[in-house]
Formats: structure tokens, sequence, C-alpha cells
């Protein structure tokens, strides 16, 4: 912030500061009391805290929330969303008395916990503790990564903080590991993370179950801790804030103590201040404690003159303009791939691209493995993609993420567009997430299917806030063959079907590989799971009309003879193969039978039902299914007379091919299970 | 161990421990070699630290690997499971050298990570990093709770180690936080980890990744560390094990530097030789280097009589099983008491305990959440099972974990019999396993079913080794009303039920609830998972033929007029008393409609033909299934013909009701599917 004055320095404060936090108390109290549910607890103990950062520190414009260089301030401890949404409207954000009133109510923008794209000003969605955590790591990486692309000499650009609020919740989790320990080890030294110490958590007093030094734990992640700062003291909380971003090299944690509940005279310092509204007896006694003489949702205006920023941040942003447009004059092109970036827009030319990658991944008829024909997309795609920034929870060699042009970031940072995470999936998507929030990077992250797990309420919140995230997992089922059971996903696939908005393809070439990559990439406000083999697949030959209709999920890859199935074949990813061989004995037998290839059997589904009766005809009932997968996902597309070959159980410790025999993925079983329904 | 010796004390080392190591060395890459497939690398890393542990301390009797007071031995970075199936054949378990020359075969007990029950000597499943390691928390804390609680003056029968092998990406991993922060707060005094500080990890050095202070991290958590341990050095091995054994009031963290690979001239101290075989020249280098003059999968009689632990480990359990006899004679029934709850077994009246119970809480009509349902569950029969070990990750008040028999074990260790484990879900479910796998105990976990995703991986872990742990998982859908999407899990029950092996329940009254939970309390080798909501539901009327059919999973509820269904209404927890419902006014409108109430509908789909149409009739095709969950997993049941009215998005934050409404969940809306489908 070279040079640049606090927005403090600029407006003196008009009336008491505990009186200005009493505002987000008194607001957070009536609003959780009036919906009857909610959690008063935290805003109340950390209002004091949010008042010093917001009328001292923080650089943001109400009047513009998706200002690019605005500091970022995530509520990690997302319970405490009433404090997010008081700030916001107490700071001019267009999030009014009534959104307040209506706090918990259906079709309101003030959600129990913070939802991104909900209300004005929130920057991420929380709620699942440590997660929001992650997401500011991200989000204080994108910066770090922009400011070391885009600033020149001269020409500050990129440069705003990154304020995190997390509780004791944040940092019991095991993502505050994951993603701290990143934080350090890539000096995000404008990182400034306020963690709520007061000695309370749902259970109560947490000294049963969290005796942590804190500190010290992160001192050994090698961030600057600031120790036993009074949350309830403004001069401390200024002056820590002040040290915090003094220290440009390390992440800092500010340890401050606070009374959860802070003002109620009965239940301050209690778990009873938590989860539960404090009731009308106890907010009068509060009022009283706390010299807030309003009714509720009252604000008087020397409060709300005080605590308005639209002025100040109107003048933050005009200031930030002037030196967007020198800096365009003095650097077009890179001002125009940042504004693009910026603004989630792909290339022009990014359809062209990308068609040709896929005709030219058609044209090519070798043998490769699904993992390695999304390293053969990437490397086609990402060239043209300075936002693509790739990673691996330390599989990179496996996982196939890294291209020629990958950089890490730790080598260099200005070129750097690769993350090595370590052993960390939950942090890694996370910060995924995060690093898609901020804006200017299309993140994909890669492991294991089956550890997909690990990271899987992440992969959730990718859905849900939404992200384009784009989760690279390979090794999918008993295809991985020696490391056995505890690395073979098998119930994975249909499992992430299962989140709604999460786009999963199981491609089985080279070609759909490639469109399930284009796509995710187009899809850039909405997440994508790529499911990848560890063994080669056979190329799968494509007239021109197969290979546009790869990207609606399903379409028929082999025709029958004459045109008129009797039986329909449909396979995902490794089993396509499979579905094809299979296919060509029946027809040898006299059995009409068409393949279907079923990349994303959720896509076909949303097709128009005259191209999903055109593929799966109606009058045709003898249906069968193979993938090495639980086999309840397919029973909608089988019907009553089908069959679904899948993986019911865990596999075992062998060579692939024979566990595939072992589990009855072999032609013979295909054929049989074909005839079976034919004859049925 | 006051006043036991060690092991090595009482015989002397008859050969150079470089040797014995390299026997570890020399069968692990062999034995990869051979498979094409494989972890050589910790093996050879980890080889002079396995050999002091077994030779000079390990307290356990090869021929009888279930000795309870054995010392447990996990190896949490399962990769290197080379090493284990080494010193488990050398040390004399029941692992041949062919079982060893079929590493990774089919139908080996050598899989390609370790697996409980495949091996002898075996303690958990491992593989998936960290998860080991939480196991290995569990198993010391059982055997310090046992130890309080059987253990007398003069008679000690409970006093055994738990040792640890973890490496790097262990330590990564979130889930090391959770479960070594719980280690230390609990003041496992006799968990011992050996780190092995090899600075490599897949992707390769891990200082771009990985450069956490980890000493500083586990003085943090409250352990003793002992750093800088030289880890080739069998001297500074053992004086770190003694350190290690002397501190009995914390765990401790053995920091061991070790190479890689060691002994492999040109791949050792780099990633190359983690995953893959050296081959055959790099083999032969490395005997050479390593002075190992013998073929592969030979060992000279002098370096197998060193390791040969079988008469040592056959002395061990005499003098422990006089102590027992002693202890039998001296505390009849704390001995009974304990030998019951180490053999499994339930008390004798068990059976009539749970029939009681179930009579019981179908006899009370009021209307109850079926959270509260579990609580009274929990309350019925935790008096009659001292094995059972409750705990929540710190949500207990709302999961109803507690009963009034809870203590914290904090509080009191003898009587202990509650787990305050903090935000940690996933630290605690692999916590939960290892303190099965220990034997003893009957854990149980709580948490809201959306943070089931927090711990998904050692979910499927309980079904995948398996252990007879049960999920409590509360505030089931969009019932939980206000919390919002990010605490509303709409895919998760049905994502459970895609574990194999996993049951999953999801009653609809508290008859149901205890039905569910005895089940899961008999099935004590398998895990269960109850789904439960945080509304409250109605009691529904059964009769005795009703009551004996919920176990079946799905039994017929109200059977329609005159026993003669037009239409099926199936439905699952909270949207059973919405079927009944609706059957009634389909019923009062002229159509004869059965309500199927389907709590666990996989062991519906288990039940012979015969059972499964006498509930859901062939000829009956106008069906539907209600639950507020993903639609996908009810076709298989509905069919062509039927109608899921299901939830296929995310949810919102507002009252319960509401939301049940908005999204479809009303008398209306399963009427008007019925009839369409019984005119269709």
């Amino acid at each position: 912030m070279a040079g640049l004055p606090e927005p403090a320095a600029s407006k003196p404060l008009m009336t008491d500061r505990r009186q200005l936090a009493n505002a987000i108390r008194a607001l957070s109290m009536d609003a959780v009391q009036r919906a009857n549910s909610g959690h008063p607890g935290m805003p109340m103990g950390m209002a004091d805290i949010a008042e010093v950062l917001y009328n001292g520190h923080l650089r943001h414009n109400p009047n513009h929330p998706e200002w690019w260089d605005r500091d970022r301030f995530v509520v990690s401890n997302g319970h405490g969303s009433m404090l997010l949404y008081s700030v916001l409207h107490l700071s001019g954000y267009a999030l009014s008395i009534e959104d307040l009133k209506n706090f918990r109510q259906l079709h309101s923008p003030t959600a129990g916990h913070p939802e991104a794209g909900e209300a004005p000003g929130v920057e991420t969605t929380t709620g699942p503790l440590g997660q929001g955590l992650a997401n500011a790591v991200g989000m204080a990486l994108a910066e770090k990564l922009l400011a070391a692309r885009y600033n020149r000499d001269g020409h500050t650009v990129v440069d705003h903080r990154t304020f995190v609020f997390a509780g004791d919740g944040c940092l019991m989790e095991g993502i505050s590991h994951e993603a701290c320990s990143l934080a350090g080890t890539w000096g995000l030294g404008k990182l400034v993370v306020f963690y709520d110490d007061n000695n309370i958590s749902i259970d109560g007093e947490v000294g049963n179950w969290f005796t942590d030094n804190t500190p010290e734990r992160f001192d050994a992640y090698g961030w600057q801790v600031i120790e036993d700062v009074d949350g309830h003291d403004p001069d401390a909380i200024d002056a820590a804030i002040n040290e915090a971003l003094a220290n440009t090299d390390q992440p800092t944690l500010i340890c401050c103590k606070t009374t959860i509940g802070f003002g109620s005279p009965n239940k301050a310092g209690t778990a009873a201040t938590h989860g539960a509204p404090l009731g009308d007896d106890e907010i009068a006694a509060t009022r009283k404690a706390l010299g807030w003489n309003y009714p509720p949702f009252e604000i008087p205006e020397e409060i709300r003159e005080a605590w308005d920023a639209r002025e100040r941040g109107q003048a933050m942003e005009r200031e930030w303009a002037e030196r967007w447009s020198a800096y365009q004059n003095a650097h077009p092109e890179a001002a125009t791939e940042f504004e693009r970036r910026m603004n989630g827009q792909l290339p022009a030319d990014f359809d062209q691209i990308l068609a040709d990658a896929i005709a030219k991944a058609q044209a090519d008829d070798s043998k490769v493995a699904t993992r390695k024909a999304s390293g053969m997309s990437i490397e086609a795609l990402a060239p043209h993609l300075p936002e693509m920034i790739g990673g691996s929870a330390d599989l990179t060699g496996s996982n196939n993420t890294d291209w020629s042009g990958s950089v890490d970031i730790m080598d260099d940072l200005a070129t750097g567009n690769y993350l090595s995470y370590g052993v960390r999936e939950f942090g890694m998507t996370a910060i995924a997430n995060g690093l898609d929030l901020h804006g200017g990077f299309i993140p994909y992250t890669g492991t294991f299917l089956v550890f997909s797990d690990y990271a899987r309420n992440a992969v959730r919140m990718s859905a849900l806030i939404p992200t384009g995230a784009i989760h690279v997992y390979t090794h999918d089922s008993i295809g991985l063959g020696e490391d056995g059971p505890t690395h073979q996903p098998v119930e994975h696939t249909a499992s992430l079907r299962l989140i709604p908005n999460l786009e999963v393809w199981r491609p089985a070439d080279k070609a759909e590989t490639m469109v399930a990559w284009g796509r995710a990439i187009k899809r850039r406000k909405s997440p994508t799971a790529l499911i990848l083999t560890r063994q080669g697949l056979p190329h799968q030959p494509k007239d021109a009309t197969q290979l546009a209709n790869v990207e609606r999920g399903g379409y028929i890859l082999k025709e029958a003879a004459g045109g008129k199935p009797e039986a329909v074949i449909m396979a995902s990813g490794s089993e396509v193969g499979l579905a094809v061989q299979a296919a060509a004995q029946l027809e040898a037998d006299g059995t009409p039978t068409r393949v279907v290839s079923m990349p994303n059997p959720d896509r076909f589904q949303a097709q128009d039902e005259a191209y999903r009766t055109s593929v799966l005809p109606a009058d045709v009932h003898a249906r069968v299914a193979v993938e090495a997968g639980v086999s309840m996902y397919w029973w909608r597309l089988v019907g009553d007379r089908g069959r679904v070959i899948g993986m019911d159980e865990f596999g075992a410790s062998a060579p692939a091919e024979e566990l595939f025999a072992e589990y009855g993925f072999t032609v013979e079983n295909v054929v049989n299970a074909v005839r079976e329904v034919v004859g049925g």
C-alpha cells in the first residue's frame, strides 16, 4: 500500500467507537430474535474488531462491490452472518433495513449463512467451518499472483488485502492446517486473519477439547502472530492491524481475546449466546448494559453517518481508476489481458481453438489413458489461457496436471501458473474456489478420484457458491489395479453426480476428454469434475455428427445393423471399449445392437426429449449399462427391463486386467446380459 | 510398563543390525520388482527404525496376533506396505515368503496397501494418508480408557503402547491436525509416532510445499517432540524410543531424518524410489551397496533367527496370561465384562433389552424429532453397554449424542464414555474406527449430516476395514430450515447409500429409530449411518408384524382399502408422514393406496423376492417415492412408470415448513403425482 493513505485517516470518527460497534450488536441480536433463529454470539463478540476494520482500514466501495482492487473480507465463521449483513448495511451497500428484518426468510438476500451472489459484498459462501479461511488464502494468492504479473514500475493496479474472521471451530478443522500451512509457504503477506479467541464453542468452554497453543502453531507455519490483543479495545485492534499490514512477507494471525455475546449481562461468555436468540428480556437488559437506547432496527443518524463508507469508497475507487487509466495507456496489452481475465471472458478465438483441438484429438487414433488425454487437453488450451492455474495434491506426474508451460509459483511468481499443493486435497479445493472467487483465474485441481472424498465438501461448495473450478480426478475405479481398494473409487463417480450443479464427465477417449475440458472451461460460473483413467483406452472413431454430440453427454457411438437396434448398450469411460466389443459379437450373432457412449449421463438427461429418444428409443427396452462403479445410478436409464453391470462392492489389489475379469467386466458377461434382456 | 522388561533385554541381537534392516530392504525392493508395482522408497528408508522397534521394543506375539495386550503398530504411510509385510514375515507371523512373492496379486493377503483382516498382524487398513495416524490415536485412547477402567491395584492387565509410522504426506493432511491436537489434549502418553522426515513427497523435494516447523507444531499440541534423530542409526533410534516411553503424560513425536530408498546408489533420496520398482540394474547395485549378497526372497538363517519373535512373544503373552488369571480370580466381575467387551460380544440379555426398548418406543405416541428419538435410543441401550463410547464434533446438544450416564473422559477417565471431539469430523470418524479396531468399544460419532462430507473417506474406511462404528447424522435435508443450503444435506443420504457395506437408516419415528440403533449395535463388524431430523415427526402406529418388519428396511405401513392397492407411495424419514396424509386423501377420493415406509431401501432390496413383492407388488406400476433428497436413488424402486418427488437442487434459508412447501413436499403434490401415474 506504498503511499496510499489508510481510509481512517481521511475521515475522523464522528462518535464513540463502542457505540458504532453496538450498532452491529443491536442489529444482530434483534434480527436473530425476529427470525427466532440464528447466532448472536459471534457478531456481538467481534463487533469491535469489525468496526475498527471497516471504519479504519478496509478499502472498498459500497456502491461498487465488484471493484477489482477492493480489499476482500471473509467471515469464515459464517454463522456470524448478521455481523456481515450489519456492516454491509451500515457502510452503505444495497442491503436495506428491510433485508435485515427478513433475516433467514425465504427469498431474502440475508440467508442464515452468508451466500455469495445473494447479498452484495458477500465475497464467498461460508458456514462449513474452515473453508472461508481457505477461500481467503486463495483470494490472497490470486492478488499476489496478479500483482506480480500485471503491476509495472510506477503502475500499481493490483494492491489489496484479504481480511478474515475465524473462530475456534475454523482452527480446529483440519482444513485450517492445510490452508494456513500453504499460506505460510507462499508468504501471503497481505492476508490478515482475526482469530476470535473467545474460549467457547458449541459444546461449551473449549478446555476439554481445544488446548492447542495456537500462536505457536501458526508460528510453525511461518506466520507473523500477534498475541493477546484485546478484541474489545479499538486502539489495540487498530495497532494490531497496522502491525499486520506492515509485514508484507508473512500472513498475520491476530489473536483477539473476545467475549462471545459481549454486552449480554447474563449470557455473555457462554455457549448460550452462540446459536439461539437471546430472548426479549435479555435483549432489553443488553440494550441497557450497552447504553443502546434505540428501538430494534433503528440506527441514529450520527451513527449511520459515521459508518457510511460510500463517499470515501467512491474516492478510493476513483483514485484507483486514475491509476488504471494510466496503466491502460502505458501497457495496453497487459491491461487488455488483465481486464479480460477479471471480467471472466475467454479469448475471442477460444471457440476456434477448442474446435481445432477437438478435431485434432479425434484424428489421433492412438490408445492413451484419459488422464494423459487430459494432460494433452491442458497442453492444447492452456497456452491461450494465462488465467488457467493448475495444481495437484502431490500427484502431478500421475494426474497429468502439468504441461510444458507450467511454472511453479514458488519458482517464479510473475509467470507462475502451477501450484504444488502438497498432500492437501481439501485445502487445495477450497483454495481453488478462492482463486475463482477473486477473479482473474480458471483454477483446476488434481488428485486421485478416491481422494475427492477428502475434499468432498469443498467440491460441494464449488457447486453451491458456485465457482468455475475444474477438478481433475484420475485413477478411476478398479482400473488403477494394484494399489487396491483403498485407492479404487467405485462409488465416487455416482456420488459426485449427485451434487447439484456439478458436471461430471467420464470420457472414453481423447476427443471426449477434450470436449469435456472445453465445456468445463466455458462453464465459467459452475464447476466440473473430470473422471479419468490410469490405464490406456482405445480410440473410438466418430464422424462429425457424433463428435458434435459428445457435448450432449450421450450419443450413438456405434449404430446397430440396419439402424434398428434390438438392444442398446450404454457405457462410460473405460467401459465404452468393452461395450463396443460386446456389440460387435452380438451383431455377429445376429442381434442388432447400438452402443451409446455416455460420458455425462446427467447432461444427456437434460437434453430435449427428441434427442433423448433418438439415442434411447422408447420402444427398445433391452438396455444394458456398463460402468465400473456402483450400479444404482443407472437404473433410471436402463429401465425396468434393463440390466446394469456395475461394481457394488469394494475392489481388490491385483493387476487391472485381472480385476476387470474378476468383477465381470468381460465381453462374455455383457453379451450374456444383453441376451437375457433381449429374450426377457 | 512399570517393572516389565523391554523385550530387547531378553534376547541379545545375533548379528549386525544394519543387515537385519537390510532384510526389509531386500524383501521390499524385490517384491515390488516382482509385482512390477509398489513403493520401495519408504520401506528402505524406514527399515532401520522398524528393525529397532521390532527387535528392541515391540511387545507382540506372532503366534497370536489377537493378543489383547499387544502393542499396536500402525503404518500410516500405508504405501510402505512391504515394510509391514517384511517385518511380519521376519518376526514369525503366518505370512509366508510365497505371500511376499505374491505381493499385489489377486487373492493374496499382501495387498498393495495393508488391509486389516487380510494378513495377520495388520492392525488397520491404511493408504489414505493421515487416517492410520488417527486410527492409532483411537487405539491409544482405547488403551488408556480400558486401563483406567479395568486395571486394579496390583493387577495390571491393560498396558500396551501404540507405535505409528507416518510420512510427510500424513502430516500435511488436515486430519493429522485434528487427530494430533486431540492426542495432545487427551495426554496419550503411550502413543509414539515416528515421523519419516525424508524431505521427499511424490512431487519431489518438499521445499516448495511443506515448510512447516513440524517439531514446533507438535509442541503446540502438547506433545513431547524428539528432534533430529538419525533414522539410520540404531542407537539413536533406540535412545529416542526409550525417551518416548519414559514420558507417559504426553504422546511423543520422534522426528527421524531418513533417506528415502536408502541403499539405492542412484535413486536414494529422490522421489524416483517412492512409487515405482527400482529396476533390475538398480536392484543389483543396491544389493552391492548394502552388502546384501543373497538372492531375492532368500533370508539367511542367522538373520531369520535374529528376527524371529515367536519365542519371546509367546513368553510375553504367557507372563501376561498369568497376570490375567490372577485378575480373573481377584476381580471376576470386571474380568468377565472386560473379556466380553474384548471379544465383541453383546450382553446375553441384549436381544430382550432391545425388544423391550422397541416396544416401548412404539407405545409412545408423542411427536418427536428422530434426533431426539436417537437420544432416547441411546438412553435405553447404553446403560447396558459400557462399551458404548459416544461423542460429537461439537454438536452434542444438537446431535443428542449424550445421555444421562455420559461422562466426559476429560472429567473422569475410569468412568468416561463420552468424547468431546471439537469441530473435527474427519478426525472423530477415524478415531472412532481406531477405537473399534482396538477392541472393547462400540464407538458412535455425531455431527450434522451435511458435515459427513468432511469425514467422508473415514466413513468409507469404516466400511472397507470394516469397523462397527455408528455414525449419528442429524439435521437432515431442508428440514433444518434457516441455516440454509450450506447446512442442508440434499445429496448426502443417497451418497452414503452408495458406499458398499455401509448401512444407512433414515427412520420415520421413534420405533424405527430404535430398530435402526439395535441393528447398528448388533452389526458389530460393519458400520451404520443414522440419518435423523432436526424437526419433530409424527408417531406412526404399527402392529406387531409391521414392527417386526421395520428391520427388513421397508414394510407396509398403511394398507390400501381392501388390501388391493392401485398405487404405492414409498417414503423414508421425514416424508413418511406426508405419504400417509396423501394416501388418506387418495383413499378418500377412491384410489386405494398403500404406504411403504422405507427406512433402509438397500436393506429392503436385499430381502428375498417373496417379501419384496409382498410389499411392492409386481403388477402395481403406479409407484411414487417421496424423499427430501436427490431423486436418482429411487428410480430402481419406482420403475419406468413411477415418479420420484425429490430434491434435485440446493435448498434455501427459511423456516422448514415454508421450504417443504416451496420444494413440492406437499400433500397436493404427492396426490397429483399418484393420480398421474395411476392414470398413466
